[in-house]
This record gives C-alpha cells, structure tokens and sequence, in this order.
C-alpha cells in the first residue's frame, strides 16, 4: 500500500485492503484481465458498493510507478464515520445539531470549500451518498484548507434512508431550493435540522424534496437567478449561526 | 484586433487601441526591442497606469498566431465604469447603495465568484484598484456565471481614494476582518454602505482599515479559523440583504 500516494496496487492487496475496511473510492481494474482472484476482487466490490473503472493497461502505469499485476485502487486519505455515530455525537452536545447533506454534488473544489465553511459554522457532521458524490481527493483536501480532516462525513447507501433516520432522531430537514416561496429567513433554525443542498446542475432529486420537513431559498435581486452551490451552502449555514447567537 | 480572442497585437494597434480608450489589461513586449514606436508605446502605457511584461519571442508567438511585430495586448472582455458614475447611478435608486470593495484580491476564480454573489445581492458596483488587483479574464467570466457582464465594475487609481470619495457621497465603509471585536450581525447595514474585502493571503491593508468607518467579522466557531473570501464576502452582502428585506 503507498499511504502517500494514498494508493492500492494488486488485486489481492486490494482484496485486503477493503476487507480490513481501508477507506477504498474506486479501483481501476485492466480490461480483459481473466481469473478467479479477478472474480473475487470484483464480486467483492459489487458487494461493498465501490466503483470500478476498466482501462487500458496504459492508464494504469500512469497511475503508478510499481507493479500494478492489473489493478490500482484508490484509498480515501480521510476515514468516514457512521451516521449513527454522528448522530449520537451531537446528541451529547448541548448545542441544537447543525448537520449537511449534500445530494450529489460533484465537484471536488466545491465539496471543499463547503467542507471548509462546515468546520466554520460547528456543522456537527456531513453526510454524503456512496455513489454518485464528489470523492475526497488531495483537491478537495486543499480546498476545503484542511478541514476535512476536522469535519466527520458519513457515507451512507441512500440519502433518503438517512434523512428517515435524522428525522427519527429529532432532526429537521430543510432543503435548500429554489422551489418554494417560503424564505430562509422566514424559518427558524434554532433547533437541531439538518441542510439539504443539491447537485451543481440538476438541484436537490425530487424525492429529497419530497421527503423534506421544509423547503427555504435564498432572496435572489438580480437576474442569473442562481448562487454557486458552496456560497448558497454558506449563507444557509451562517444564518444557523446568527440565529443561535 | 482579435476582439474574441481579446487581444490586440502590433506596436501601432496597440497604440491605437489605448488611444480610443480600449481596456488594455497588460502588454506583452519583446525583450530588446528598439526604436522610437515601441517607446512612444511604453511612454503611452506608463501613462495609462497599464501593466508590461517583456517576454522572450517564443512567448509571444504562443499568444497569438498572428503576426505581432513583438507586442501583444490583453484587452478586457468587459468594459469598466468611472466611480463617479457607479455613485451617480445609485443615488438615482430609492434604495439604499451596497458597494462592494476589492483590495488585491487576485485569484481569478474568487473575483468570478464574487461577482455572481454581488449580481445576486443587487450589489450597486464592485470598485478594484488597477494595480494588484485580478484581471477580468474568460474564466473569471466564466465563473461569475456572466454576472460579470451584468455588475458595473470600476478600476480606480487608488482604493482609499475610493472610499474617500463614498464617504464624502454618504457611504459608511464597512472592512470585513478579523482585526476586530466587532461581529457584522451587531451593526446596521440598512444604510447606504460599502464593504470590503481583503486579499486572500494578506487580508485588507492596515491603511484601508484605519480609513474605514466600522470594521466587522463573522463569528468563527471551529479551529481552521479562516473562510474562503468569496464565502465570506457572499456572507456579508446576505446580511445586508436580510437586514433590508
């Protein structure tokens, strides 16, 4: 393992590495490669939800300089925690919670910059989906100035599932979005809610909505009618923060 | 002129181009050139307050593929507003002004950023200072999500001449820094006011700070003790919008 480079090479190094629960993103596997250790990396990726990529072997060799024998992971440089864990985490607290889930959002620098205003605000933790989220890279490391390793994230199978639980747990859920009339400093986020913001391009998924306690948006005066995601993301949490003054 | 690649190249078009009030943003010159044109353009731009950088050949023929005759200019994709017509304009409003000051902010993603908040916000004008400050580029066009086109922009001499002339036109300056006790939830933005943001690394110069009339910060609640500018900034002008609704 190349804890550095915060790399896996060779598929049963891998094998190992996700069944002594290394943090692994994603593993890049080299097409056409036949056998059965290849078979049992793979069923065990399907099984722990990790994405593979299939490349040439060139891909591979640029990925790393040492005996690869077909297959490099990625490991995450920061351990996740359970939402559970969490949860019970800011129940201790006496503060109301103050937790974030991002649905989908995919860049790297932008899940940065909201990890680095969470750690800002005392967000109790961020809560991300497995498939489909921005993965922590060195980029998003840089750009949050650190704090990623500061804030707890969680990574859970299904958003919804976590919002069922947070709700259970007490926790409001409001979702940030433009498609409501009821403005953000129109609500109270005085007590324990958890922040919903959406992907770049397509917002928060209709059944996040759905499921939300409340929708709120931000006053927009001007005409592109739209903020970047990690400056909406620090306006609602910011707000959270006065009004808990 | 190549008004879509946005540059001017030859030593007489760059003259030109300076002449009829073209915002030229930095001229490239050969290394050794010689002759009474490429001084008569040097003079010219010394006298205009625009930035030379004398280059090797090979750089210049990387900027552009047409024939430069050892000069090219970068010029502006946008056109910049006098500070005389920023104020003029936002007297004509019933509402109170909201300026936003930049002092040697110069990551070009961050001034994008910002000028899509400020679009956002109703932000009456940004005021840089020509020197130091972040040029106006595709990509900080690109990421202000073409507010850039739509927020009036002025490039002054001197920032602290700028805000001189605001206060003398009714306008309290507000410096967004830590340097302070003062939390911006506890002062009035109802009032015509004009905030102001720091560099990146170095923050607002001392000199600016004694010149401002309040000096405010956002509460840090975590260790990293530090936002991005552009969420900070967008913080601010929030405030100013919820204190106004």
């Amino acid at each position: 393992m190349d804890k550095k480079n915060h790399q896996v090479y060779g598929i049963r190094a891998i094998i190992e590495a996700v069944n002594a629960n290394e943090e692994v993103d994603k593993v890049f596997i080299q097409k056409g490669l036949r056998g059965d250790l290849i078979k049992e990396l793979e069923s065990l990726l399907r099984r722990n939800d990790i994405t593979v990529s299939y490349v040439p072997p060139e891909k591979l060799n640029r990925l790393t300089k040492n005996n690869h024998q077909g297959a490099v992971a990625n490991i995450s440089p920061i351990s996740f925690h359970s939402l559970e864990e969490l949860v019970e985490k800011a129940e201790t607290n006496e503060k109301p919670a103050l937790f974030l889930l991002l649905d989908q959002l995919s860049d790297v620098r932008n899940f940065g910059a909201i990890i680095r205003t969470a750690e800002c605000t005392g967000v109790n933790g961020i809560i991300i989906q497995k498939k489909g989220a921005a993965p922590v890279t060195s980029d998003t490391i840089k750009t949050s100035a650190g704090a990623a390793f500061k804030v707890p994230i969680a990574k859970v199978d299904h958003l919804k599932d976590a919002i069922f639980y947070l709700q259970s747990s007490g926790v409001k859920v409001i979702s940030a979005t433009e498609k409501t009339n009821n403005s953000v400093y129109d609500i109270s986020l005085k007590e324990s809610i958890a922040i919903v913001m959406g992907s770049e391009d397509r917002g928060i998924s209709p059944s996040i909505l759905k499921t939300s306690d409340e929708l709120a948006k931000l006053p927009l005066l001007g005409e592109i009618g739209s903020l970047n995601v990690s400056v909406a993301c620090a306006v609602f949490l910011y707000e959270a923060v006065r009004q808990r003054l």
